[in-house]
């Protein structure tokens, strides 16, 4: 089944900025219907289009007390490859579920260009009625913070973004020759000049033993250009939160998890702490890493020192174990610079006495005492408390894209990618996935299109836990995720599931 | 055997930067002997003070005709843990070879200190004569480029710079307990205060959810400190070279690599492009990355986007597959920006047409068209060709230590740790470099002392080939390398070694 998106697309591509009805997303049915626990819900409230839920149903998983897990219901529209998604509120940690997902199938149309470089040669691909272009399949997740409005739109437009952003690539993905380093003019047509000229030639002088260095041109892959394009779009979309967060009252910023499947291969981008993982024949190959204040600590740290200007005479660039107090002056102290992984004793100076610019360890490690995740998109109007002082120049709107190449290796009906929100991954590792992943797929048929599912509810449920008298619960009574969970698992083989 | 250094620290201590005596260097020999073919040897080259070259055998070691390989002989001073070394000149790219090696056994002497802050505990060892301290033995190799000077030099001093960061970390590193994080004044006893601020009590004012975020400290180990001092002392190593490089006539600059064995632990340290291995049971374990234009360029194209200065009008910070000619201009051209590691097309403007910061491929892959190595010492005067724009700005003297921790295994005699220069790495790669180390190993008996230095030959002698009318040439017919190479072979286990 494909969900078509043209007409977004082509809203996109003639630079309407306008939203959906809310109705198509799940959301603003509950603020009709005029029932439910007093005040109807904020238009900002929705859930995930390919949820279809019914006003009621919107009302129940917006409870706190219950967190019902939300899934795409028998009988109604199956995700593609008959993926499994569940999700479910926090535990009141803030008013709604923050988390948005996404699953599409999107058809890039090349651009129309009579002149175009290839318009000419044979080979590229007609489909769809005349129309050139591919698809490619879209699975993503964004974990809102500071309001749902980032992770809104984000879960809304990135995917048209990069649709935007292959449409000029339509005719070199298909082409199996090396991509052109240069494209000729419009006007042109034909393959790039490949002359070139090295450093000394310009100059028209002779460098060292440098000379032959210069005359080899580095060949770049379609692998790449799908990765700049993905990474770009995420840029693009950071900018259209920012130019358009007044207008459509968008608070807030997101991290973003994306998996995107093109000609036989999986891109998983990630910018924030979402995390994915392959499960293949039992064993785990990570796609993803967390970008945090500690993983992300050298950059953050270079910038701050590159640009003391940004700390506003608040913070200090170096890392310290903890704050230091003034009476502490002179003292020889722990301390970490930017070039450093190790540590080493410093003399405390005036200027060690601001707040570190990275502070606390794992998941309450902050920047600026703020923000606990260094890369996502939004967040533009972000500063830190009762100051003027920005967070977003720290921040990367940059995902990071692993590739998986699925020709590479016959796949199994239980071989799955999962993609989850730090909610799953804060309570449940790895292993404790993979172990839930086995253990679920084995007890229903290879070919039950439910089953994908049914792991991610269970993913979900063992990670929220159960409602006992000292909160919620996991099975070996350590305290269960308070935090929004929203969990894809997207088989990555096995008959009929492509479709 | 220890080789003590005490004369050498200790003139470090007091601030001498003298050399020490050309003839302890196996250098200088030369110039008194009168012999040879023409001149004497400058005095910059030398030789590995532990080879104990006679003249003759200086003058066969710098003729890059015969490329006889040199090793420490049988009958002279054995290297710790019987350790093998073997290097060979390169084929005539420079004039002598520019690869420097060190090893030594170094007593890190606490600083003396009456009033400091462990010296009425308990537990501290007394060593050697009543001297408090520890050993550690250490094993180096620096590769010089541009001249010699640099390395020289490095391979003098830069263990005395650890030596002199670990010398305040004595009692601290015997004391099992964590490291303090703060140090009292040195008037002060007793252990540091323990209280602390959050950022938001600073402030008098509660930080949104965030205030008890900041009540722990960070816990340091004591590996981080080791770790810390290394990185900190290859820096004053640096600094060390930019004072005195116009007293000393040091040219140019050098990777290093150093292997420092302490309290059961392996600290690689590693800032350039040479490599170390671990090849333990047959399996390669890395311990160290090169550090190149191609691995660095993220940093490299940031520090060049934030400091555009540097780039003195002659650089772009975007990376292009080949250089761009000014009648492309208005085209589209593949390019990479600090942010991305795909590639997209831009339109080629006028700023584009600037020669890319980093270009080429692999080997042949240069920063500012000059150097190929992003990480090392010295190069303080190394500037663009024929132009007035500095190359150290964007170079970094702080290595990447990687740890190994030689009491989680029991190791045995074929256990080894392989540090070689590029020379060896170009043409001989990691599983090549393994099997020769079997190879070489089982035609010895484990406790023969000669085996790792055995290895150390072959590999050398496997890399630079034999002469045949076409070059120096591998036994597959290939290119040899052309380049110095410098190999140590550190057994990791067996009975007697450790002396």
């Amino acid at each position: 089944m494909l969900l078509r998106v043209r007409a977004a697309v082509a809203q996109l591509a003639a630079g309407l900025g306008a939203q959906p009805p809310a109705e198509a997303r799940g959301a603003g049915a509950g603020a009709g219907a005029g029932a439910g626990r007093g005040s109807p819900p904020p238009a900002a409230f929705c859930r995930p289009a390919f949820l279809q839920l019914t006003p009621e149903e919107l009302r129940r998983a917006d409870d706190h007390a219950g967190r019902a897990v939300q899934s795409p219901r028998d009988g109604r529209r199956r995700l593609p490859w008959s993926s499994g998604y569940a999700e479910v509120i926090n535990a009141g940690k803030s008013q709604h579920n923050e988390d948005q997902a996404c699953c599409e199938v999107v058809f890039v149309e090349q651009r129309p260009s009579p002149r175009g470089w290839l318009s000419s040669r044979e080979g590229s691909e007609e489909l769809d009625g005349g129309r050139k272009g591919f698809y490619f399949h879209y699975w993503a997740l964004f974990d809102g913070h500071a309001g749902s409005g980032a992770a809104v739109m984000a879960s809304e437009r990135l995917h048209l973004h990069i649709c935007e952003q292959l449409r000029d690539l339509v005719e070199i993905l298909q082409d199996p020759s090396p991509p052109p380093v240069c494209l000729p003019r419009e006007a042109q047509t034909g393959s790039a000049d490949p002359n070139q000229m090295s450093y000394a030639e310009d100059r028209g002088e002779v460098l060292n033993d440098a000379v032959p260095r210069f005359h080899l041109e580095k060949a770049v892959s379609h692998e790449s250009l799908v990765i700049g394009a993905i990474e770009n779009a995420f840029k693009h979309m950071d900018d259209q939160i920012e130019r358009e967060r007044a207008s459509q009252h968008l608070a807030g910023g997101c991290c973003a998890l994306a998996a995107i499947y093109l000609m036989g291969k999986f891109y998983v981008a990630n910018a924030g702490d979402s995390r994915a993982i392959i499960i293949r024949n039992g064993e785990i190959i990570p796609m993803s890493r967390e970008f945090t204040p500690e993983t992300e600590r050298q950059r953050l740290q270079f910038l701050a020192l590159l640009r003391p200007e940004l700390l506003g005479k608040e913070f200090t660039h170096l890392e310290f174990p903890r704050r230091i107090q003034p009476k502490e002056l002179g003292k020889k102290m722990l301390y970490r610079d930017q070039n450093m992984n190790g540590w080493a004793y410093k003399k405390i100076e005036e200027d060690d006495l601001k707040f570190p610019l990275i502070f606390g360890e794992g998941k309450k490690a902050r920047m600026m005492a703020t923000i606990g995740v260094t890369r996502g998109l939004g967040d533009h109007d972000l500063k830190v408390f009762s100051s003027n002082i920005h967070i977003k120049p720290f921040l990367s709107c940059f995902p990071e894209v692993r590739v998986y190449d699925l020709t590479q290796y016959e796949h199994c009906p239980d071989d799955v990618l999962v993609l989850g929100t730090d909610g799953l991954w804060d309570v449940t590792n790895d292993e404790e996935v993979a172990a839930v992943v086995m253990e679920v797929l084995t007890s229903y048929e290879p070919n039950d299109p439910c089953r994908y599912t049914m792991v991610a509810q269970e993913l979900v449920v063992r990670s929220r836990g159960v409602l006992k008298e000292r909160g919620w619960r996991l099975a070996n009574d350590k305290l269960g995720s308070g935090d929004d969970i929203s969990v894809f698992v997207i088989p990555l083989g096995g008959p009929g599931n492509y479709t």
